[in-house]
Formats: structure tokens, sequence, C-alpha cells
């Protein structure tokens, strides 16, 4: 299993995909449709678990409910929410304009969108950013679903995962969009995914459901969970190669699904509104999987354990006094502690006790990374998580104080 | 009932306090004793729910589980937290230096600490301010146990209530410190609150952890909980007025505790690390209490709320989004929002869909105020909650990017 360089959805054997600029946002692209070639494709998903849904998001879970799907209708610069009534109509507009276009039914078509909440889609631009991207779904360039949905995100994110099953190909690839949007606003987190493994709808979304816990629900830029997010992964069965659960096939499309999630939820991160730092949080020995994802994401969550971060103070109390408020069971006298980086990591607590191997300084010094690891063993039990955020900075609070208007 | 301007602790018959310059800062005042002259004094008392509990808090606890107590003994510059049995052992020794130096059981002292996670107590110095201050307690200058635990904030937090029960005045004052360090750390919050009203300790407990609901425990400063927060009352029945619950009194007191609880907790938000504006959250018409604390608590703790705020955003759906991942229960197509400040007020959804009655410029001008009061109805029954916040500034990671040593 590899990574590919510069590889993305372009390279799925089965798929189609193209980007336009409609017009919600100014000259950048901001719809787009991809397409499966392939009558039989599976489709499976996870959504936002904030009580207030976006529109695109109904719309979107009762496709994957069926568990087929055959597009995914994506537009950026305006999120769809709080729209009431209007705002499904028009989602499921953005469905059927799609549909009609492609010659598929409406009912297999996903829908996403992104951007400040609380305003009605301009549906005339819309619906004309659909036909034409369907209509030069042939022509369109690598890369331009990245670019369509990105927002405030300074970089596009897209992976392809390559593997191999008995000497046939099988590919991953992915898109996603981080915190920010071109009107400040909710951090809108979307991932789609295509791969042309042949998996069972049902083993899809199982095998998506693990990833995501592990992967995208593991990273905080801004602790705000957002109305929109989405991710959805099609699978249209191009490369030949069956991947039913209980195969090895699958346990080889899982792990190549994990990589390709990992690398875009740490795209994510470290392209986080105004972040300069990734912070990448380990808590072992915790007595159950649940505590050790409770404790690590308490951690990366914490203004005080973020902005120690961005000042490279060793400030160490700050993250025990953020697993002790986490709600994860632990006893803090057998709480081991080590923070460092890439580069080296000291421990700084051991039994609940400080233990100071290094200075201050010398702590500073081993922090002053790109990437600071953070290390709780908590003497518990067996279990571990990992969670990743990233640092509260002076520009986090420029772009998120700027006027949407 | 009334706030007394400039009153404070020393304004309380039978209750005696000092605060010296022991050496763990910088010359400025770091410890504090608060003395009852009555034998006969009840305590109750409630503490942070942080997993990790600093030494003097589990001191403290002890003590107030018994419900009496002579002395408060308080230390700022050192949080004594992290620091196992020998912490423990520095904790107890300083209600024994402050009990024997009073002529008073150990038993009776409660001890709080706030500073830097992970340090231990420099306890010679400790002792020697201990001694110092009791020996000098005749002497306490008003205003002084409220300057001694002040960390970065920027103002002292004091407050005298008065009421009277059948033409006897009854006096509740308090302190209370806010978010920030001399090196900035961790949040700790402690609050002492005297009285000379006579209240027996179990009904004392009672009044003293509604009050905090409804205050301490409804505002947030940056969402981490420290791993110190106190808050006391003393009730020693100098003004020969009896309280217990049930009484007409009792209901006065309550009362009036709150007021000054409510009063100092506002003072921590509006003094919060780098705020500058006040965040007023109602959340009204919710199934219950609970759903409405909760969805009310999640806004002031949302950092893009926090931002919007500072930048004069009039974003709202940052605000509904932050409701809508707070596990309260409410239909989102009930809700209707408004926002403001005590200027006045705009409705900027109804039944879950904008209503735009101002333009963004003028919403904007709405909220230019030092107090920006958000009210959420959720049309779900009849429950209500209030919380505060403050915004999230470039100060406010200045503050706490800066290095601990």
């Amino acid at each position: 299993m590899r990574i590919v360089p510069r590889g993305g959805l372009h390279d799925v054997p089965g798929f189609r995909s193209q980007a336009v600029a409609a017009g919600i946002k100014k000259k950048r692209r901001d719809v787009a449709v991809i397409h499966s070639t392939i009558p039989d494709t599976a489709c499976a998903a996870t959504f936002t678990t904030n009580r207030v849904h976006a529109a695109p998001v109904v719309v979107s879970k009762r496709v994957a409910a069926r568990g087929k799907a055959r597009a995914i209708v994506v537009n950026s610069g305006c999120a769809n929410a709080c729209t009431g009534g209007q705002g499904l109509l028009d989602a499921e507009r953005m469905a059927e304009t799609t549909a009609r276009a492609l010659g598929v039914a409406p009912a297999d078509v996903l829908v996403a969108s992104t951007g400040v909440i609380g305003r009605f889609l301009p549906m005339d631009i819309v619906e004309a950013g659909i036909r034409d991207a369907v209509g030069t779904l042939d022509a369109g360039e690598p890369g331009c679903v990245a670019q369509s949905i990105m927002t405030t995100d300074t970089v596009p994110k897209e992976v392809l995962v390559e593997f191999s099953v008995n000497g046939k190909a099988v590919r991953v690839a992915g898109v996603a969009k981080g915190a920010g949007m071109i009107h400040p606003s909710m951090a809108t987190m979307l991932c789609f995914l295509l791969t042309d493994a042949a998996v069972p709808s049902a083993d899809l979304q199982a095998a998506l459901s693990r990833v995501v816990d592990r992967t995208f629900n593991m990273i905080s830029v801004d602790g705000d969970t957002s109305t929109n997010d989405t991710v959805a992964v099609l699978a249209n069965g191009a490369s030949g190669v069956a991947a039913p659960a209980g195969s090895p096939a699958f346990g080889a499309f899982e792990n190549a699904l994990e990589t390709a999630c990992r690398h875009l939820a740490l795209e994510i991160v470290k392209d986080g509104e105004g972040a300069t730092t990734l912070i990448e949080v380990r808590v072992t020995g915790a007595r159950t999987e649940a505590d050790a994802r409770l404790a690590a994401r308490s951690v990366t969550k914490s203004s005080l354990v973020k902005t120690a971060v961005f000042g490279r103070d060793p400030n160490w109390g700050r993250v025990i006094a953020a697993i002790g408020y986490s709600g994860a069971a632990f006893d803090p006298a057998k709480v081991e502690l080590s923070i460092g980086s890439p580069v080296g990591r000291a421990r700084v607590l051991k039994d609940g006790v400080p233990c100071e191997t290094l200075s201050p300084e010398e702590l500073r010094k081993l922090i002053d990374q790109p990437h600071v690891i953070l290390h709780a063993h908590l003497g518990d039990g067996s279990a571990s998580a990992t969670a990743w955020g990233c640092d509260l900075t002076y520009e986090y609070v420029k772009v998120n104080a700027d006027y949407t208007t």
C-alpha cells in the first residue's frame, strides 16, 4: 500500500469529476459534480452529530441509507443550513438537476454544501453551474474538486492510496476541506472518497464508520461541530477486486481507507485556521478506548493547551487539567506524561508527581517544532487513542473576528 | 437588600482578615488568612469537578464535610496541584500552622491555593507568611485579601450585600479571583464568602450549591476547568439573625448570597483574560433546566461565537450551531434567536428560518457594545437559564502564549 504523490479523484477508474465557477463566490470554483459511470456503485457516509442539520445533510442521509449512489453534487459559499423548508427544497433541487443532466435517479445523488449559515442558495446560479459541470465532465482537470470546496483553506487537500490484491491494483482517493469559509463562519468539514474496489454497501458503511472514528472524529480545529459535516465514499468495483467483509481484500481496503482518511484529516488540522503547529495527543494505558478518546480529545480542545503550544510554553499542568475535566476515568496518582516532538521527548510527570528531567528552557526547545507530541500514559489499562489538533494563534482570532459581510 | 459600594470582608462583624507579601510572588501580597472570632461558625463549600484535585482541595473537602470552620488560609503563586503526597503534606501544614497561630483546631481551617500546576510550595516562606498574617490580623486593611489572590486579574473583586430581617442588619461579603496567574497557567477560580447570619451548615451548603449552580457554574472564560476551584462560605451568626432553611430570613439570605455570587461571577468574566466584552446568553423555552443550561453554556464556550463577538460580526449561525452540538434536546424548527445588547435587540431567526429585520450593518451596530446579549427561545417548554462568557481576543492569545518561566 502506498500514497501516490499528486494522485487524486481522477485516478480512480469509472469516476469522472468536474468543478466550475458558478458565481456563488467571486471568480472561484464553487460547484462540483462527481459521477460514477458504473451503475452498481455502493455508497456509505457519516454525517454531523449537530442537532441542527443543514438541508443537504437531510437529503444525503436518505441517499446513504439506501447504500447506493451514482453522483455527488457540492457547492461552497453557502451552507444551506437554518434555511427551513425552502432550504430542503433547494437541496432536493440540486439533486434533481444533477440527476437529470446525468441521466440517473435523483435518489442516487448525494448533496453537500459549505459556507455561511442562515442564507438561502442562489438557485439559478447553482443550477446553471451544475449543468455546466455535468456538460464538461470529461474535461474535468485533476484537482478541480478539491479546489472548489476550499474556503479559508490555504491548500487543496487530496490523496490517492493504491494497494493490490492478487496482482490487481485497487485505488482509494479522497478530497476534503477544512476550517474556514470565504466569509469566515462555521468550520465545515467535507470529505468525498472514491474507490474502484467492489465493497458491499453495508461493509463499506461499517469500514467507513470505524475509520472515521479513528481519523476525522479525532481532529479538532476549534471545538465547534458544524451543521454540515459529511464524509461520503463511493465504491464502483471498476478494479475487478471484490472486497466483502471477512475477505483479505477487505482488510487491505479498510487499511487503505484509513490511510487516506488519516492523511486528509491531518491535512485539515495542519491547515486549521491560523494554525502554525500540529498537536498530536496520544493517550495510552486507559481503562477503555472511550476513556482514551475522551482524554485525548479534551487536550486538543483546550484553549490553554493550544495557546501554550503556540507560545512554546512547556506548561504541562494544562494538559493534566484538560485530561482531568475530560470525563475520562483514571487515577491521577498513576499518570505519566511526556512532552516533545518527533525530535525527542521528555517525561515531566510520573505517578502524578513532577519529575524535572529537563529544565524549562530545554523543554521549550524540545517543543519548538511544527509538530508537538503530548503523550499521557494513564497506567490504568491497555486501551489507547490518538487525537490531533492545532495551536490557537493571533491569526485564528483575526480570521474569525472578521465581519461576515 | 442592597450592594454596598466599596464594602467587603472587613464589614462583616466577627471576622478578621489580613494578607501579606510572603515572597512566593515578587513584592505582592500572596498569603492571606481569614479568621472567625466566633467559635460556632458554620461552613459550606463547593469544589472543582476536575478529576485532578489540587492538594488544598483535598484538605478543604474534609473540613467542609464537617460543616464547621474557623479560618481560611490561601496562597497565590503556586497551585499545589499534581504534587502527590508531598503536596498533601504541605497543604495540611498550611492548615496546622494557621491553626496553631490562631489557637483553633487544624480541622477547622480551609486551605486554598492558586498558581502554576506541578510545582511544590516553598513551605518556609508560606509558613512565615501565615504567622505574619495571623500576628497582624487586627491591622488588616480593607481589600487586602481580594488583592492577595489576584493573578492576571486586572482588578480586585470584592462585594458586600446587606439586607435586614426584623430591623436587624445582616451582611454577606465575598472576594473572588478569576482567570490568569502571574505565570499564566490554569484559570483558577477562588471565592470566599462571609456572613454574619446564623445559618445551620446543612442549610448553608444547600443554599450555596443552588446559588453556585446559577452563578459561578454558569460563567466561562476559556472552557478549561481548573484543578483548584473553590467557593467557600462561613456563617458566624454575629448579626443575631437566625436563618435556618424554611424561615423567611433564609430566603432573604439566599437572595443576598446569590446577589453576591452573581456580582463576583460577572466581575470574573468581565475581567477574563484579554476580554473586552461581556457575553450574556439567555436560553428560554427549553424542555428542562438541564437543556437550557447545556445550550447556554455551549454558546459561551464556542471559540467561533467568542471571536465573532470580538469582531462585532453578527454571524448568528455560529450561535445556533453551538446550541445544536450542546447536547440539549430541542427542535431546530422551533428556535427563535435574537441578538443585541442592553441598547436594543433584533430577531434574526424565527421557526428555524432567517428573518432579516435589520441589515447586517445595523446588526453590527446593535452588538457594538461592551455587553452583548444573545437570546435563544427554543419553543419547547418553559425552562430557562442564563450563562455569561467573554470574547476571545488577540490579548487572550498573548496572555496565554507567554512562557511560564
